[in-house]
C-alpha cells in the first residue's frame, strides 16, 4: 500500500438511527484503509442532497448497518491505494467520490471507495463543484436520455429551481426540448427565466393548475420528472394529456404520491419512478466514462449557498431541510 | 322500420346533475326511436355497477349532456331496428345491451343502442345473468388475457369477493393462473374459498401485510388489479416484488392512488390503469364475439341479491353501496 502522511484519526459524521438529524453525532473515528481495487480519498466537500435526507430517515433504497457514516457524493484528493492496478494510477488525483449501498460515506475527512467510484475531475473544475458531479449531473442526463428515447419533444419538471433542475434546463436547451419548469416562488420564476428558461410555473399562483394544463397541451409533453410527490402528482396528471406518464424520483412533500383512477383507468397514465443506480448500472464502463465527462460541464452552473464543517453537519441539514433551492450547501473538513 | 307493440311513454330513470344519489329523479318521457343501423330494445334488467357510481358523480371517463338516463349495461328484447340492414336480423331477440359515451343508458323501459352493442344472448342465459355480461365477465377477460400476454402466473385481485372477483377466479383456474384473492371479511373468505379459491386473505387481518408480502414472494405475483385505490395501492405496491405494476381499475375506497416513492423508484414499480372501453375497441368484430361467447360461460356463477323496479332507483343505488359485494342488484321494469 502507498501511502503519503495520513494520520490515524479522522473527524467523521455518523448515523446511529434512521431517525434523521436527531440519529446524527459527530466523533473521531480511525481512518479506514482501503482494500484491494480501493482507494482512500482525503475529503475536500460533499454537498447535502434530498437522497441523503431519504437515507437519514431510513426511506432510501437501501439502509447500511448503523452506526454508518453518511453522504452519497462528494471530492477529494486520492492520498493511498489499496492492493490492485488500477487504485496506484489514481494517486494523488483530484476525483468526484461515490457511496455506494455498503460502507461509510462521504460525510467524513476521508473515504475508502471502490477505483471505479472515484473518478478524475478536469482541471476546469473546482473540488468545490466536482463534489456535486455525482447524482445531480448524472440525473439530468438520464431524464434527457430518457425524454430523448421516447420521443419526447417538451418534458415537465418540478422543484425546477433547484441544482438538478438547472441542469436539466441547460441540457434540454441543448437538445431542443422544452422544459416545463414547476418552482413555489415568484423568485425562483425569475431565478430560472434569467438562465434562458422560457416556462416557469408558479405552483403558488390561483390559476396553477389552468397554467400548467395549457402548457402540457401546447407543447404536447406526456412526461414529467417529479420530485416532490403527493398531492402535485396527481395535478401533474391531471395536467397532462391522455396516454402521458409521471416518473416519480423523489418525496420533497415527505408524501405519498397521488393519482386519480380517472387519471390512470380512463386516460391510460402511467406513474413509474427514477433511481440512478440501475439507470448507471445499465451502461458500460465506456458509456459511463463519457457521461462522466459531459455530466462535468454542466457542473459552472451549480450554486453554492454556503460550506459548513462536518462539525456542524446537524445545522447544516437543518438549513438545507428549511430551503432546498437556491443554492447546495457543502460539508467541509474543518478549515 | 319494422315495430311491434310499442306504447308512446315509459318511465326512465334520468340524472339532471352529477350529484350522485340526488341528481336523480324518475319520469315519464317517450320512448326513443332507433336511427339507422341502432334497435329498439325492450329493457329486463339492468345491474349497478362502480362504473354506474362513478358516472352518477361525474368521475367516470366521460361526462354526457344531462338530463341523460344512466346504466351501462342490460338486457332486453330487441322490438324495432332502425334503417339499416343488420337491425332487422335482430328483432324478437334476447340481447345483452350496452351504453357507449353518448346518448340514454339502460335505466328505462325502453333503450335504443347500436346493433353492435346488443349482442344475442345464448339460450342458456336468463335475462337477468344477460344484463350482466357486459363488465364484468369481459372485464375479466381481459384482466386474463394481460396476464397471461406479460407471462404472469400469478395475480392479486383486490374487492375479490364481488361478481367480477369470481369470473377472474373462474377463468384463472381453467388459466392455471393463481389468483391472491383480498377481501374485508371472513364472510368472503370463506365464500371465495367455496368457490374454489385457494389464497383468500382479509385486508382487515392484523397482519396482512405480511400474509400478502409472504404470498406475492412464494407465487412470484408481479401484477395486480386493484378496484379499491386508496392507502390499498400502496400496500399492494410494498406487498409485491420489485419489477411488479398494479393496475387500478376502480376507486371503491372512494380515495386518490397512494403509492410511495421508495416503492416507484427504488423497487421499480408502476401504477397503471385499465379501462374497458379502449381494450374493446383495440379487437376487431371477430375477437369480440368470441369475447362475448366466451364471457356468456361465466355468467353462471353471478349471484343476484335483490331486484328493484326503476321507480326504486335512488333505495336500490344506496342499498348497493352500503354493501358492494355479496351479490349484484338489478333494476328492473316495473312487475
Amino acid at each position: 500500500m502507498s501511502q503519503i502522511q495520513i494520520p490515524d484519526t479522522m473527524t467523521a459524521v455518523v448515523l446511529d438511527s434512521y431517525s434523521g438529524v436527531e440519529g446524527l453525532r459527530v466523533e473521531q473515528r480511525p481512518v479506514p484503509k482501503p482494500g484491494i481495487n480501493e482507494v482512500l480519498v482525503k475529503v475536500a466537500a460533499s454537498p447535502i442532497n434530498p437522497s441523503d435526507l431519504a437515507f437519514l430517515i431510513g426511506r432510501y433504497g437501501f439502509k447500511k448497518p448503523t452506526p454508518v457514516v453518511p453522504g452519497f457524493e462528494g471530492s477529494g484528493t486520492v492520498v493511498a491505494a489499496g492492493e490492485g492496478f488500477m487504485g496506484r494510477f489514481r494517486l494523488g488525483k483530484r476525483v468526484s467520490c461515490r457511496s455506494q449501498d455498503k460502507g461509510d460515506g462521504v460525510w467524513a475527512d476521508y473515504m475508502v471507495t471502490p477505483v471505479k467510484d472515484a473518478q478524475p475531475l478536469d482541471q476546469s473544475v473546482s473540488l468545490e463543484q466536482g463534489a456535486m458531479s455525482g447524482a445531480n449531473p448524472l440525473t439530468a442526463t438520464a431524464f434527457l436520455e430518457i425524454a430523448k428515447k421516447g420521443g419526447h419533444k417538451a418534458i415537465v419538471l418540478t422543484a425546477a429551481a433547484g441544482a438538478l433542475g438547472q441542469m436539466v434546463n441547460h441540457l434540454a436547451q441543448s437538445e431542443g426540448i422544452q422544459v416545463i419548469n414547476i418552482v413555489r416562488r415568484d423568485t425562483q420564476v425569475e431565478y430560472l427565466k434569467g438562465q434562458g428558461a422560457t416556462i416557469v410555473l408558479n405552483s403558488s399562483d390561483e390559476d396553477f393548475d389552468q397554467q400548467l394544463h395549457d402548457a402540457c397541451h401546447q407543447y404536447e409533453a406526456r412526461l414529467a420528472f417529479d420530485a416532490v410527490s403527493g398531492p402535485l402528482t396527481q395535478q401533474l396528471l391531471k395536467a397532462l394529456p391522455p396516454y402521458s406518464k409521471v416518473t416519480v424520483f423523489g418525496c420533497l412533500s415527505e408524501k405519498l404520491t397521488q393519482a386519480g383512477v380517472d387519471q390512470l383507468a380512463f386516460q391510460n397514465k402511467v406513474v413509474d419512478g427514477f433511481w440512478l443506480g440501475p439507470w448507471l448500472e445499465n451502461k458500460n464502463l465506456i458509456q459511463i466514462m463519457m457521461i462522466w465527462r459531459r455530466a462535468q460541464k454542466l457542473l459552472l452552473k451549480s450554486e453554492i449557498r454556503a460550506q459548513y464543517p462536518f462539525q456542524d453537519a446537524k445545522k447544516a441539514i437543518q438549513e438545507y431541510q428549511s430551503q432546498m433551492t437556491g443554492g447546495k450547501i457543502l460539508l467541509v473538513p474543518e478549515l
